[in-house]
């Protein structure tokens, strides 16, 4: 049994990850924005959700209030590349802000509890092809990117200096059920607004390595262990690359299940800003920690979309 | 005739800086940190110079005074490798928090002003032996090196998005009259208090590339042509290095003039923290930009200790 802070327990990636490691007997606390009545909470696995910014005082009091933390998950932070352009000194504000205040509070607080970092693919940019391994130099072409990257060096400063003990965990495309961003969401909003019609950017080449949470909670457990004054980068996907066309063709033929109907599907051509061609995982790494991919992504995303439609009172 | 920011002006290197460029005909004006009374600032070339945070609202506050400067040089930020060990958040607070500040400011105010970053020969990190040229790949190994690295990180990021102006200067080993810390302060403290023994950290064969206050400001005023979207490097250094032990000894020299007396000089053998033994930069770059270096270390350095023995009223 071990006690472990997250931070961003809260979102996507955050109460899975929570459920996964209160199932296997941990107590679980969470620190970071958004209102969560603790019944809620409490059925994701946390002991204690504390709605407040990411900072010494904040941490200092759940230290007082839970103990000390064996362990801390980072997954605070900004967690979109489009608002970051939109907004960068708010994404700074959230991924390294964040960052700089938990590695500080640690140092003089909680030096020997672990760290895990959440970084993101996003930092080894653009112009990429095939599996990209961790020693891979960093080259973010995004605001978002850049931050985590900035997050990563932080760390590594920490680790540097004062001895810190860190993993990075650089995760992939996530993805699964109470995802609402991205594009599944957007692929799902379009089917619901007008299922004639499915207009989207990019060509629909572009690969991404699309993990499921489920998964992705797994591997976070399994890299902790790996957190040491080195500082070791994990990559989290799968190491196969799926086009987003394929994807938004899974996602439309679970949508209309046996129907013979098919919407247009429309890619304008034009790269996103801050949208690489091709990010996939090599996933040497995490395989030789023991991991197993246990989703079937056509599986998974079926179950999206029935989650979707299921959460927007479409369900048929 | 331009206008002209400067943050940190009040510092060793701004002072010097604004007493150039207001000498050539521009109008300079200040942020930063430290009581300045107006008379003072002006003689050395500021028209305003205002004590805060360097942050969007003071910078606002400025530019509706004095108008949307057509320049910035960003000095303000921590200042000691030490400090920045001891204190690792403040340091990260003033280096990088005041730059991203001040970049989100420049990207939605000032969007065609020029910025002249001011980083550091930290960035380089350990282990290199001879010259080091900007296209080197940097590993700081000091929150201090860290901080001033994810700096360029966040200027490159402006670059890349929003395409600011941007050029980035990396300084070496600065010294001049004024300097009120490191070495060259540190030894004539030492002489001041005990002219028989001078006990120093390191080896004195640490190498560092020295460069002269007024010359770093040449420099700088010529590097700020480069400023472009795709953030321009350049180091500002003399292509020398010179041991610590040396200048030491030209310290020591420039103390006793013609006494035959010398003290006994002890190194600890003790490399410091952070402190790698080779700094030295390739200046081809710089001297592409037409720079000429006009001031004699040994000259310079008689002068500093000239500067201190009148400060401390020790003149002889």
């Amino acid at each position: 049994m071990a006690r472990i802070l997250i931070t961003g327990a809260h979102g996507f990636i955050g109460r899975y990850l929570a459920r996964h490691l209160s199932e296997n007997g941990h107590v679980v606390c969470g620190l970071g924005h958004g209102i969560w009545p603790p019944l809620h909470a409490e059925r994701w696995g946390l002991t204690l959700w504390h709605n407040g910014e990411i900072d010494g005082l904040n941490l200092r009091l759940i230290q007082r209030k839970s103990g000390t933390p064996d362990i801390v998950y980072h997954l605070g932070g900004g967690s979109s590349v489009g608002v970051a352009i939109a907004n960068p000194r708010e994404d700074f504000h959230r991924t390294v802000n964040s960052t700089a205040e938990l590695l500080e509070w640690l140092r003089l607080e909680a030096p020997d509890c672990r760290l895990v970092a959440i970084s993101s693919a996003a930092v080894y940019g653009a112009n990429h092809e095939g599996p990209i391994a961790e020693t891979t130099i960093t080259k973010p072409f995004s605001p978002y990117g850049h931050h985590k990257s900035i997050m990563e060096s932080l760390c590594q400063s920490y680790c540097d200096t004062y001895g810190l003990k860190i993993a990075i965990a650089r995760l992939f495309s996530v993805y699964g059920e109470g995802l609402r961003k991205q594009l599944l969401w957007d692929v799902c909003s379009q089917l619901e607004r007008n299922p004639d019609r499915l207009g989207l950017g990019g060509e629909g080449t572009e690969l991404r390595d699309w993990i499921e949470v489920g998964d992705v909670a797994r591997a976070l457990s399994l890299i902790e262990a790996q957190a040491n004054q080195s500082r070791t980068v994990v990559n989290v996907g799968t190491g196969t690359g799926t086009s987003v066309r394929s994807i938004v063709e899974m996602v439309v033929d679970a949508w209309f299940e046996r129907e013979a109907y098919r919407p247009n599907i429309i890619f304008s051509g034009e790269a996103r800003k801050g949208d690489p061609q091709s990010l996939v995982a090599d996933s040497t790494r995490l395989k030789a920690l023991g991991f197993d991919l246990r989703s079937d992504l056509k599986d998974r995303l079926s179950a999206y979309v029935g989650w979707f439609q299921s959460e927007a009172g479409t369900a048929r």
